[in-house]
């Protein structure tokens, strides 16, 4: 009961390894790691500007909060006396439907509308995606935000970024289409939120939907990471389960250097 | 019985993510993903030559290869039944001691080292560690590797970088008196691996040992979200437990873009 | 940002556990575990019959194979370097919908058809179930097992054992219903596979569908535990991932003891 | 770099699956899921007293509360949006050192001691012990509950049994000789906890410390499986992470029922 199994993503020799195609060694130093990011999900090398938008993406959901279910289940398990990965796994399973999955189910949506009503005006297609959702009772994923309103400053950044690198194409339209309908029709603003701004540049970028929760994961192992190693150095074991408040001690708000 | 959990990395208002006291919207576009690693874990913003060198490691151990542990997990996982998340989640749990792990153990190894016997030179210090390795019978972790010899292509890159760029102090020059000695005493190279040269540079950043496995976590979340994605698209149900051999489709090997 | 829960399951005070009322020291050694995963998950104690079902069900699911992708993950994980709980964290991670899973879609489809069609002939609902799996090209749940033919050992003990105390009922007449209708439209025996066993007598006894998975992963983490022990006792580190050949080194074949 | 391994637990042929050479459909309906445990995890068959007493250790530890680590994360992660087992398999993770590993460091700890001074009466062994953790400032695996003073009615009971079904032998002796001394030494009450009853127990029972972890996983999943199961149906979706008060909507307290 022995397969062989193939792969088109790396190959590795006792002397190299290529990755897609290219050695490991000559990327490292020379492209960025949303560049690799880029390489390892679309199968080739992004254009500058793409993997620019890659790395600020993965900034933009490296770290939200404590109260953030991955981030507080990955806590929890790290105050039970566990070895690191095994506190970040356990916070990466947490990354569902719910929590970092409306990225994929927004992206689904953009590819599969572009893909199929190439032809009809985005304000029209817009309409028709927002009846269905209002027929079925499901919510719209990637629109609004429970705790940033009325906008999240994520979202509205990485928009802007990919407008101002010609990355925006029909997909970030027909997003940005469902928002204007959404606020027409409602009277009130219901903005992209950070896992539709990803869903919508990410289309536009050419990657397949079924990245959305990855790039989440790849962006938030991150900040999965600092919290981890926060609970092991100076929480209490198993006091986690049960917080209720959560107290901010970092550094006060600061400004950003000048230079950079 | 709640609690209130107290922490220093990040805040959330409706209007902004705090990371480390910075405006995580002003981060977006203008740091590299690297640099928001490093101020994650390290709490302050990296300087330019530790931001680029956070990515050069994040994209040297990105990807490996379909025969590593954790991406065969994944992947078996994945070919269950299961969503995304659930697949990753499984291969980050084999980051274990054994896997991926070499870079936290020598990481700890050189930080102690270093801090202990600060007045020592780095020959004297790193025959002392390697005899005490000999007399426990345990394997020295960072150094040799079964598949890359005589040399590991991705620990000789990091380290010509962390030369370049001027990084390199007490504990990369310990971890290579350590090479040195190994080779005088075997007559036979065991130089350091890509989880070594991880740990030496890690700690010549500043970084505390405990966050060896997270870097290499961060970075493998990449290469893991690469796997998933293609065994979700064309791997065959529970085909993948008893797989022996491996088959590389992708792009032959090809040179990079000359400009860039 | 706290909420209260509530749950229906358990209440703990200083000087006793209630579980879904019951003292849990007044249940220690008076009633099976059968019956406290039955108290549980169905909320009430089971008939003394049932509570013999549910352990004869955890027999049966309790262990397959080395080759069982639940196995294999977990012995893979195991083997690199991990605390026991993180492996079979992983292995029951593999427990999804193409394995293991069979049970819960199965129950599902048993539970549904019942429900809804309760005053319609078996046969004619067997009928129907069929053909409409067989017009979506979808595989029929609970049927069929590629390594055990034509029969499954497990499933067929468990329907035996369900009929001699009196369990089997519309739930188990459909199953049977379906497997009559498979063998004379294709001319072939795909009978029910311990899965599909496990799904129509556990509906039969009211569990809800959604616990198919649930009963499995609890027999199953008995097989996970004794795996990884192993693995952890004998194994050597990392040499796990590309095993292709199983060798059996345990006792041979023996009889059970007369008395018990 | 396939390899062949080994394994002594099972064989699986297309008409019978062994189990450490016995054939599981005979097992099946015949002996109970506490004796197969035990088949599972020591290679042999228990005695009847020893498999009743596998089953009783087994309720004892099937549910305790929702406040415990486990099931917190395992309701979390059910919240956001993911399947049963990712949530189960989460909540196995939580079972580190500080959480239900209890059982393995005690029974290490006894098991060890009562290999290593045979012939040393257990009072004397108790006092090194307790002086040994004394000087190391650690605190005693297995003695004293946080919740359940002065004495965790689990713990008392699975005693009861053990001694009634002739089962305490050297290591139940030793564990009791080292709460008599905690006794008389600080003049307060630190008796055995459920987990080091259990510890006490498997070690009389032949099995091998580092199964402690493991029994209280093969346990724990079926408490797991009720909550994650209460979650799905009536949770809602991600307002799990922050709770802070429990509130029991079960039956009130309940006698079990006469006769069974």
């Amino acid at each position: 009961m022995s397969n062989s199994v193939s792969t088109a993503i790396s190959r590795v020799d006792p002397e190299q390894v290529l990755v897609r195609g290219y050695n490991l060694a000559d990327l490292i130093g020379r492209y960025s790691f949303g560049d690799v990011v880029y390489l390892l999900l679309a199968g080739d090398l992004p254009s500058r500007s793409e993997g620019k938008m890659i790395e600020a993406i993965l900034v933009a959901c490296a770290e939200h909060s404590i109260d953030a279910p991955s981030i507080h289940v990955a806590r929890t398990v790290a105050s039970c006396g566990v070895p690191t990965q095994q506190a970040i796994s356990a916070g990466i399973g947490a990354i569902g439907d719910y929590h970092g999955g409306a990225g994929e189910a927004c992206a689904k949506l953009l590819q599969e509308a572009v893909h199929e009503r190439r032809e009809t005006p985005p304000t029209e297609v817009a309409t028709d995606i927002i009846a269905g959702y209002r027929r079925s009772g499901r919510r719209l994923p990637g629109f609004g935000h429970r705790f940033h309103t009325p906008v999240d400053p994520r979202a509205r950044k990485l928009l802007q970024l990919s407008d101002r690198w010609h990355i925006s194409a029909p997909h970030v339209a027909l997003a940005r289409a469902i928002e204007d309908t959404l606020r027409t029709d409602t009277g009130r603003a219901l903005p992209l939120n950070v896992d539709g701004a990803l869903a919508a540049i990410m289309s536009d970028m050419g990657l397949d939907w079924r990245l959305g929760k990855s790039l989440f994961i790849i962006a938030r192992s991150a900040g999965l990471s600092a919290h981890v190693h926060e609970e092991l150095l100076v929480g209490k074991p198993l006091k986690f389960a049960g917080r209720s408040e959560i107290e901010y001690i970092g550094p006060p708000e600061r400004s950003l250097p000048e230079a950079q």
